[in-house]
C-alpha cells in the first residue's frame, strides 16, 4: 500500500501531494509499470484521508498518463513506451450547402467577449494615456517592454511552474506572427512537422513561409514519434496540454519521448503551442513540455487572443536560453509589433490581479457552457448514440456520432435544424487514408447558456432517426 | 515660346498649372529632348505672371525630371534615357571607438514626439473607448477595419493623387510585416532587388525571408535598371519619392523605364515604399509609381509610423487589383495584426482632420530644422569644404565633407565634440568597390533648434583643420 506524509498545513491542497508523491513513485520505478494501483476507497482509509482527495489524485494522474484506468478493474500504471495509433474509418465525399440561416454557431475560434471586464480595461487605459504619454510614443525593446515581459514571466511561475527569465520572452502581434519569426530564427530549410489534424492555421503559415512541412497522424497520445522519425523532421509543432481539435492531452511517457527525440540532436525543436491551457476543468494544469526540459529544445507559445479578446493581437513566446543571442543578431532589427499602448495596459491588468480574475471567470462560465452542453445531450435521446470526448480542457469538445449518418449528412441534417457544427475532417491539412467520417468538432464557448440548450434540442431533432 | 492658358480661378494654383501643361508638353514630345526652355524671366512676362510662379513650376519639374539645369546656361529637356552612375572613391577602414559621451545624435530614424498632439489622442481614444466596446474585442476584418482603410484611400486621393479601392489596403503592424507579407504573397523564389545603399532592415527582412536578394547600385537617378536586368530580378523594392539614405527623388524618365521594365513581364513587381513621402519641402509632392502605373505592377507601402510615433505600429500597402483575390486565398488567413482599438481611434483622427493638421504642422517643425541646419553650416566655416544634399525631403541630409578626413576620421573627431553622426558606407548593406569615403548622414528631425545650433557649431570644432 502507498504510504506517505500528508501535511493538512501545507499550502498545497492534499491531492495534489498526494498526487506528487505517487508521480515521484512512478518516475523512480518504485511503482512499477503496469502495476495496479489500490483502489480510492482502499487508500482513503489507509491514509485517512476522503475518498474525494484519492480520486483528484487519480484524475491528475490519469489527465497526465501516469496511469491508465480498466473499467471495472481500477488504475494501472503506464507503460510509458506504449504507442498504438487511433484509427479512422471510411472517408468524405461532397460538401454542405450553406444556405441555410444558422441560429446556433458551434464555432472553435469563438470567445464570449461580453463578460470581458470592459470598464476596468477602459480605466486602466485611462490611466496609461494620463501617465506615460511620453513611453507611449517612443518605440520600445524588440522583443516588448520590460514590465509586460516580467508579468509574463510571474504569470508562467505561478500558473504553469515555468522559470522563466524576461529575456527568454518575445512579445508579437499574435501567435501566426511569432510563429513566422521562429521560422525566420530557426531557418526555413528545417523540416517542418504539424499536427494532422491539427490547428489549419499552423500548416498553411508552414507552408507560406518554408518548402518542407510534413503532417504528423495522431495516436491516442498526441503526435506520433515514429512518423517524425519517418519524415526527417527536425522541428515539431505541437499542442500537448490539450490537442487541437481532437482534445488529448499528451501523456507524461509521449512527453518524454518526445523531448528525448528534441534532445538526441542539436538541430531539433519542439514548438509548444498552449494556446489554451488557461481553461483547464478537471486536475491541474498539465506541466508544460518546457518546464519538463532540461536541454533548451522546446520554444513555448503562449497568447491573450483566447483569453482577453480576440481584438488584441497580442501573444508570447519563451526561447530557450541559447537560442535569445541568434534571436538577437538575426532578428533583433524587428521592432516589436505591439503597441506601447496596450503592452502597458495588459501589464496593469496582470500587475493588479485582473487577469487572474478574469480566467478564473471565464473559466468558471466555459466550465457551465461545457457541462450544460454535455448534460443535455446525456439526458437527450442522443445519449443513445453520441460519444463525447476531449472536454478536460479548452473551448470545443468532439462528438462520436453512431447513427449510422457520414459526415456530410450530419452536418446537413445539423444545419437543416439551424446548427452549425463542423466535421472533424476539415481539420485536416493532409488528407489521410481512413478519414473520421462521423466526428464532430464542437465549439462551446461563443455560446450562451440558452443558445446551448437549443442548440443541443436542435441536434437531437437533426440526428434522431425516425 | 510656351504658349498656355492660365487660369487664376481655377482651384489649382498658377504655377501647378504651368508645371502640368509643361509637363504634358514634354511627354507628348512636343518640346523635344535636350531643349532648351526659355528663362524664367522671359516666360513670365510672355504669359504675363511673376516670375515667381514660373520658378515653381520649373522646379518642380527640375525635382519630377523633366528638366535639367545647366549653371549659367538655363534649363533643359531631359533625355529620359541617360543613366549615369553615381560613382565614389575609395574604400573604409575600421570602426569607430563609441565611448564617447554623445550631446547631439544625428540618428535618421528619430521622430519628434514632443510635438505629437497627444491630448487630441487620447481624447479620442477615450471615445473610442465608451462608444465603441463591442467592436473592440471582436476580431476585424483581415485587411484592417474598413472605416480606416476608407481613410487611408481618401487620404492617398488627396495627398498622393491615387485612385485606390479600400479593398486594396491591407493594414500591418508595421512596414517590416507587410514586407514580409508581400514574400509570402509573391513567393520566396523570386529575385527580390533592393536599393545599395539603402534602408538595411529592407536588406534584413528580405535575407531573413528569402534567398535571392541582390544588391541594385544606385545612380543619379535611382536604382540602375541596368543592373536589375542583370542581376536577373523580378521584385523591386525601391524608395522613389526619396531615396533612403541618398535623397534623391527618382526622376520621371526612371519611374518610366522602372515600369516598363515591371510591365514588360506578368512576374515582374514594384514594391514602393513611400515612406516619407508626408515631408517634402520643395515644390508639389512627387507622383507616386502606383499612379503612374497602368498594369497592376507597383505595391505601394505607406507608414504611420513616422507621421504619427514609432510606438504604433501601423502601416498599410495598396495592392494591384489582379493580386487582391491571391491575397485573400494565399494569405487572408492571417489575422490583422493591429489591434482595433489603434485602428478605430486612427480613423478618427483622420476623419476629423487631425492628421491632416499634424502633418503641416511637422512638416513645418521639419523644414524649420533642416533650414537651421542647412544656415548654420553656410554661414561657418564648414560652408568652404561641406556639400549638402538631399535635403528636399524627409528627415535626413547628406553631407560631402572635403576636408580632406576619410569617413572614419570624420566619424571619430565629431564623437571627440559629442556629436554622433553616421557614415554613408554603414547604409550599403552589400560591399562596392568604390565606397563613399567622405558623405555623412544627417537626421535632423530628432533634435530641436538649439540642439541643431549646438551640433553644428561641434561639428565645425570637429571638422575645421587648424
Amino acid at each position: 500500500m502507498i504510504t506517505c506524509n500528508l501535511n493538512v498545513n501545507s499550502k498545497n491542497p492534499l491531492y495534489i501531494q498526494l498526487y506528487s508523491f505517487i508521480k515521484q513513485e512512478i518516475e523512480s520505478e518504485n511503482i512499477g509499470c503496469g502495476e495496479k494501483l489500490p483502489s480510492k476507497r482502499a487508500l482513503a482509509a489507509h491514509l485517512k484521508i476522503s475518498v474525494i482527495t484519492v480520486e483528484n489524485a487519480y484524475a491528475q494522474l490519469l489527465a497526465e498518463g501516469y496511469i491508465t484506468s480498466k473499467p471495472g478493474s481500477g488504475f494501472y500504471v503506464e507503460n510509458f513506451a506504449e504507442t498504438d495509433k487511433v484509427s479512422f474509418a471510411s472517408e468524405i465525399s461532397e460538401s454542405i450547402p450553406e444556405t441555410m440561416p444558422i441560429h446556433y454557431d458551434f464555432r472553435t475560434n469563438r470567445i464570449d467577449t461580453s463578460d470581458f471586464p470592459f470598464s476596468t480595461w477602459a480605466k486602466l487605459s485611462r490611466e496609461v494615456l494620463s501617465e506615460q504619454s511620453v513611453d507611449l510614443l517612443n518605440a520600445c525593446h524588440h522583443q516588448g517592454i520590460l514590465v509586460l515581459r516580467n508579468e509574463i514571466a510571474s504569470y508562467l511561475k505561478e500558473f504553469r511552474g515555468m522559470t522563466v527569465d524576461s529575456e527568454q520572452i518575445v512579445i508579437g502581434a499574435g501567435s501566426e506572427y511569432l510563429t513566422g519569426l521562429i521560422i525566420q530564427l530557426l531557418g526555413r530549410d528545417n523540416a517542418y512537422g504539424v499536427e494532422n489534424p491539427g490547428y489549419s492555421k499552423i500548416y498553411k503559415i508552414f507552408s507560406a513561409n518554408t518548402s518542407r512541412v510534413f503532417p504528423i497522424p495522431m495516436d491516442e497520445k498526441g503526435a506520433s514519434t515514429e512518423a517524425i522519425s519517418g519524415f526527417g523532421v527536425n522541428v515539431l509543432h505541437v499542442t500537448p496540454s490539450h490537442h487541437f481539435p481532437l482534445g488529448i492531452v499528451m501523456p507524461v511517457s509521449r512527453r518524454q519521448e518526445l523531448l528525448r527525440w528534441a534532445n538526441s540532436r542539436a538541430d531539433r525543436y519542439i514548438i509548444e503551442d498552449d494556446y489554451d491551457s488557461e481553461f483547464r476543468y478537471a486536475g491541474r494544469p498539465i506541466p508544460t513540455l518546457q518546464s519538463m526540459d532540461k536541454n533548451g529544445s522546446v520554444i513555448y507559445m503562449g497568447t491573450f487572443t483566447k483569453s482577453l479578446a480576440p481584438s488584441m493581437r497580442i501573444s508570447y513566446m519563451v526561447l530557450p536560453k541559447q537560442l535569445c543571442g541568434r534571436f538577437t543578431t538575426r532578428l533583433g532589427f524587428y521592432s516589436c509589433t505591439v503597441p506601447v499602448f496596450e503592452q502597458l495596459t495588459l501589464a496593469k491588468f496582470m500587475e493588479n490581479g485582473h487577469f487572474e480574475r478574469h480566467i478564473s471567470r471565464m473559466k468558471k462560465i466555459y466550465r457551465q457552457r461545457r457541462d450544460i452542453l454535455c448534460i443535455k445531450i446525456s439526458e437527450s435521446k442522443l445519449e443513445n448514440f453520441v460519444k463525447i470526448s476531449g472536454c478536460d480542457a479548452g473551448m470545443h469538445l468532439l462528438l462520436t456520432v453512431e447513427n449510422g449518418m457520414k459526415q456530410n449528412e450530419l452536418l446537413a441534417s445539423a444545419a437543416r435544424e439551424g446548427v452549425k457544427v463542423y466535421g472533424l475532417s476539415e481539420y485536416y491539412s493532409f488528407p489521410v487514408t481512413n478519414m473520421p467520417e462521423n466526428i464532430i468538432v464542437a465549439g462551446f464557448s461563443g455560446l450562451n447558456t440558452d443558445q446551448l440548450v437549443k442548440g443541443a434540442e436542435a441536434l437531437e431533432r437533426a440526428w434522431c432517426l425516425k
